[in-house]
C-alpha cells in the first residue's frame, strides 16, 4: 500500500481554501496536514468552519504561514492573493516542496505584461519560465513533471476550455471574438465588503470590471498559443447571484460554413480521451448547476447560419474546477495519481 | 376635475396582468373596470391577489373575456399570448376601444415575417399598418394618436434603447452587432411547468433558445429602421435566477477612434427630454435592482480601445417597462395624460 | 392649498434610510428636504444611490449630522443606533421639530430596564415618559398629538399587532406564548460583515441571538399593557435569505374551548377600522411577498383542538411598516395628514 | 474481495430520485443497476439528467417499474408516493429483495392511524408489524437486520433526533412541545405546480399545512415510545426559499432548573457513539448548509432561564439525511456495509 501524501494549504480562511478543506476529506490518497492563515492561527480547522465538527480535518490547527513549518510537506497549496505568493512559492521549491499556486502570480509567462495588469512588481520572475499553466486538457505531460504550477483563473478556465478546440483547428475567425461572462458571488471573494451584502447581490444582475479584468492577458496568452496568432479579444464580466458557477457566452465567427455537425465533430474529437470536459449533445445546453462542486466543464455549441457565428456555452464551478478542484487535479497529477482523484463526478442537484 | 378613465384588462392570471393590477392601484386618473380570465373568472381579484385584500381593487369580479363586455371601457390592455391577442383586439378597435397588445401580434409589420416566426397564421394582418409599435422614446406623437399599440417584447426594449443613439448617429457598424441578454424568471412565464420550480431556476444560470428567440425580428425590424439599413443581430438570452430584470450587454464596433466622452454626449443628447431613459454617468453601469418595479431604462455605456468597441448595458424591469408599466406609459398617452402618471419612480431597494 | 411639510433624515446610508429615500419620492405633501451622515457627507443622494439619477431627490446634498442644521424642518427621521440617537433627538424637540425616531432609545419606559438589555446610560431619560410608542393601531391619539415618536422595532411590530386582540380579549394564556419569528436579511443592516454575505447568508437558514434579542423587553411592555399582566414570553429569532419580510408564528394556548369562528370574529372586530392591518379570511395564510413595500401587516389565524393551541401568523415587510414605512405613517399623523398619505397600497408580485 | 451489491430504485424522476443517483456515483460497494419511471421509461439517465453524461451511471437506461425486473437486486429503494409503495413492496420482499421504502407507508405501526392521516386503504398492513422504523439512531440492530425499512420522514428525522435526549433522560415536559419547522423547496417535490415556480417561492416565506400535517403522528408515534408516554405534539411547517434543508426549532419546558450544562451533556453523552449526529458546542447554533448534501444532523442547544425553556434546534440536508442519503445509510446497514460508507461527509459551502 502506497504512503499517504502530506498536502499544505497556505490561506485556508478565503473561498478556495474552504473548497479545497471540502475536497480533501474524502481523499483517499492525500492529507491535508498544515493549513496557515494570519488572522485565524491558533484556532482548530472546525472552530472556523462548523461543517467540519465531528470529522478528523476539524482538529488540524491553524499555523502562521511560515514556509519551514511547510517543509514536511509533499505538495503546498497557495490560495492567497497574487503578490503575497510569489516569495512563498519560491521558498517552498527550494526546500524541495511542490506547489500549486492559485494566484495570478504564475500565470503570465511575461513579466511586464503581468506588472502591467496587476500593477505589483514581480520579484520573482526567475521562476515564469518553469511555472507550468496548470490546464490538464492543454498541459497534461508538462504538469505531470512539474514543480510549480500556476492554476489558472476561473473565468481562463471556462474561456480557454471552451475556445480550444475552434482555435486549434482553425474553424474561427480570430479577430472578432467576444466573451461574455457571467459569474457566482462566491468569486468576489470572502472579504467583508458592502457591495458582496447578500441584500446587494441578491435579486439583481450586473457587470463588473469592464472593459479591463485581469483575466483577459491570460485568456489571450493562451488562445494565442492555441491559435498560433495574437489574438485580442473583448472580456467582460457579470456577477451572478448564486454561490456558484460560471458561464461563458462566446461569440465567435466561422471562416467556413455554418456547419453545426462538422463542429461538434471537432469538439467531441478534441475532447475525447478528456473525461472532464463533456461537449454536450448537439441541442443541448450547459448550466451551471450541472457541474456544481465538480471540476467538469460543460460546453454546448450553437451555430447560427443567419450571422454565420458559432456560439460557444462554456460552463464551470469557479471555486471548483474553477480553482481548489483544478488544483487538485494538478496535486494528483504531479504526484503521480490519477487525474480525477477524490474529486467528486455528481453535482448537487438541486 | 376630469372624469377618470375607465380600463379593461385582458388575461389577469399571468404575471403581466398582475403587474398591471399592482400598477393601476396608485393610478389616480385611470381604474380598472373590468378584468378578464378564461380559468378563474367568477372570483374576485383578492381571492387571487391576497395581497389585494382590504383595497377596492380587490372587490373587483374577474369575468369571462368578452369584447361586448370590455366595450365601455376606454382602453383595454390584451395580456394574452401571442394569436389570442389579435381578434379580440380588432373586435375591441371595432367598438371603438382604444387597445394596448402587451402580445407580439401587431409588433412586426409584415405578416411574412410574423407568420414564419411565430408559426401561426396572422388573421388580422388588415391592421398592422395601423398599429403603433409602444416605444414612446421613438414613437411618441404617432402613439398619442393611435386605437392600438403593439406594445413592445421586453428583450426588444431594452436591446432598442440601448442602440438607438448609436445606430442613429452612425457611430457603429451594423454588420458586427452581438446582443447578450440576460432575464429574470418572470419573463418565463406563471406556466407551471418543470423547469420553472424554484429547485430548477434557482443558484443556477443558463443559456436559452438560442439562436432563434422570437423577439430576433422585433429588434431587427427597428433597429434597421434607425440605422437606415437592414441589420442581422446576433440575439441570445439567458435565465437568471432573479424574479424580475433584464441586463442587455451589447456588443457594437465603433466606426471611428474610440472616445467615451464622445459616446456619451451622443447618449445623453438622444435622451435629453426623455427622463425614463437614464444614461448614466460615465464609469456607472447599471444593475437590475436599480430599476425594480419601475419604469426606467438604465444605460451605461463603456468603450474599448483595445478592440474599438462599444459595450452598452441596458438594464430594464422585464414586467415593468418591459411589458405592464410600459403598456400605462402608452395608455396614459392614448388618453392624453402625461406618460408617467401613476407610474412608480423609485425602485425597491434592497 | 396646503404648504408642503419639510422634512429632514439623519442616517441615509442604511436600509431604514434607504427605504425612506424611496418612500419620499412619491409623498406629495412632505418633502425630504435635508439627508445627513457622517460617512457620506458632501455627496449628492444620487451620487450614493444610482435609483435616483434623474429625481430631484437625487440631487440632494447629503449634510453632517447637526441640529442646527435641521431646525428648519417640520419633522426630523432618525434613522441611526440606539445611543446615537438620543441626543440629537433632545436637542430637535427643544428647538421644536417633531421626531420620529426609528432607534431603540425611546421605546422601552423604564431606564433601568433600557439600560439592562442594551448595556449603555439612558442620557435623556427625561423624555422617556413624553415619548410615545409609535404603534398607530394600538396609540393613534397620543401620536397625533406627540412631539415625539419612539417608532417600533420591526419584530415587536409583527409580534405585538399578532397578539393585541387575543391579549385584549383574554383569549389565551399568558404564561405560555412562543414568538417564532424569521426575519429578512435587510434587518441585519448594512454593515460590512462577513456573515452578512451573499455567499453566507443564501441557500441557507439560521437562528440566531437566542435567547436574548433586545426587542424582547419591548415585546413584554406592550403585550403586558395589552393584557393587563406581566407577561414574559419566549421570543426567537431566525435569518431568511430574502431581502424583506418578518413572518412571526406565535404560539399560544386558548383559555376556553378552540372555536375558529369566534377566535376570527374577535381579531377582525379589533381592527374593523384600521385598515392597514388585514385578518386575512380563515384558511389563508400570510405570506412576505404580499405586503413587501408595504406597511400592511398580514395576519392568518389557526386553531388546533389537537393541542388546544390558537397560533397566529403575522407578517410585515420589516423595513417598510418595521421601520421606515411606520415612521412614515407617523409622521403623517403628527403632521395633520393621513395615516396612509403617500404610502404604496400594492406589494411588488413577483 | 467482495461482491459488488446490486441496487434498484423505483421512481427515479422525483428529487428524492435525482438525490440517490448523485449518491451513488462515488459508492465503491453498491451499484445502481436498475432504475424505473412510468413516464420517462426508454430514455438513458443521462438523457433525464445531463448531469450525468459521461458518467457510466447515465448510460443505464429507465424502465418500466416491474417487481420481476427488480427481482435481482439485492436492495430496492422505493422513492414513490405513498400508497404506490405498499403493493411492490411487498411483492419485492416476497422474491426476496431487501426493500427501503422511502414512502410513509409503513412508518405508521398502527393502520387506523396511518389510514386516518393519509385518507387512504392500507392494504399491505401485514408488513407493518416487520417494517422496521430506519432512524438508525435509535434502531440500529434492528436495521441491520430487517428485510423491510420504512424510512423516516424528513422532518421527524429532524425533530425526534432533536428531542430524543431531552425525552429518554426525562428533562422535559411532555404536554407542551412546539416544533416550529421550515423546509426548503425541494421537500415540496418536483411536480409541476404554480406554486412552487421560482417567482412564487423566491424571496418569500410562508407557513403551509397547519395544523395537521402529515408527519405529526409519525413524529409523535417515535417521541412518545422515547418519553414512555403518549405525546401530543404542536408540529408546523414553513417552506424557505432554498434548494435544501430543514430547520427545525423545537420548544420545551424544563422540569428542574435551567443548567444548560448538564443539557449539553446528556445530549453528547446519547449522541457519543453516533458520528453522524453532531451536538454542536455550547453557544453555537446549527445552520442548513452546514449539512447541505451530507447526513449530518446538527444540533444546538438553548437554555432560557428567563422562561425556564429548553430551546432546540435541529438541522438536516432534506433530501440527503432526510430522504436518500439515511436510504443509503440503511441499505449500508441491511447489506452489511459500514453505515456510512459512501456517504458525503462535506457540505458544499458556500
Amino acid at each position: 500500500m502506497s504512503q499517504i501524501i502530506k498536502a499544505g494549504l497556505v490561506g485556508v480562511t478565503g473561498y478556495t481554501g474552504m473548497e479545497l478543506a471540502r475536497l480533501m476529506i474524502h481523499h483517499s490518497s492525500m492529507e491535508l496536514v498544515r493549513v496557515t492563515s494570519r488572522s485565524e492561527a491558533g484556532k482548530k480547522l472546525a472552530d472556523l468552519y462548523p461543517f467540519l465538527n465531528r470529522l478528523p480535518l476539524g482538529e488540524l490547527v491553524i499555523t502562521q504561514p511560515d514556509a519551514a513549518d511547510l517543509a514536511d510537506c509533499d505538495v503546498v497549496f497557495l490560495a492567497v492573493p497574487h503578490k503575497t505568493a510569489m516569495e512563498i512559492a519560491a521558498e517552498l521549491i527550494e526546500a524541495g516542496v511542490k506547489v500549486v499556486d492559485l494566484s495570478a502570480d504564475f500565470r503570465i509567462n511575461d513579466k511586464a505584461t503581468y506588472e502591467a495588469w496587476y500593477q505589483v512588481e514581480h520579484t520573482r520572475a526567475d521562476l515564469l519560465k518553469e511555472a507550468v499553466y496548470g490546464l490538464p486538457e492543454l498541459y497534461l505531460d508538462r504538469i505531470m513533471g512539474a514543480r510549480l504550477i500556476a492554476n489558472p483563473g476561473c473565468y481562463p478556465t471556462s474561456s480557454i476550455l471552451g475556445l480550444a478546440p475552434a482555435l486549434s483547428a482553425g474553424l474561427v475567425e480570430t479577430d472578432n471574438i467576444v466573451i461574455d461572462a457571467k459569474s457566482g458571488a462566491s468569486g468576489a471573494g470572502r472579504g467583508a465588503k458592502v457591495g458582496n451584502l447578500f441584500c446587494e447581490v441578491a435579486d439583481s444582475f450586473k457587470a463588473y470590471g469592464l472593459p479591463t479584468h485581469r483575466h483577459t492577458p491570460e485568456i489571450e496568452q493562451e488562445i494565442s498559443k492555441l491559435a498560433g496568432t495574437e489574438i485580442t479579444v473583448s472580456f467582460n464580466t457579470h456577477l451572478l447571484p448564486i454561490d456558484r458557477g460560471i458561464l461563458s457566452t462566446i461569440y465567435t465567427r466561422l471562416k467556413g460554413e455554418a456547419d453545426l455537425d462538422a463542429v461538434h465533430r471537432t469538439y467531441t474529437d478534441f475532447y475525447a480521451d478528456k473525461p472532464l470536459v463533456r461537449v454536450l449533445p448537439k441541442g443541448q445546453l450547459p448550466e451551471t448547476r450541472f457541474v456544481r462542486g465538480t471540476v467538469f466543464c460543460d460546453i454546448g455549441l450553437v451555430v447560427d447560419p443567419r450571422t454565420n457565428r458559432l456560439i460557444i456555452l462554456s460552463a464551470i464551478d469557479n471555486l471548483c474546477r474553477g480553482a481548489s478542484g483544478q488544483a487538485l487535479m494538478n496535486a494528483n497529477l504531479i504526484c503521480g495519481l490519477d487525474i480525477d482523484e477524490g474529486l467528486p463526478m455528481a453535482p448537487m442537484m438541486p
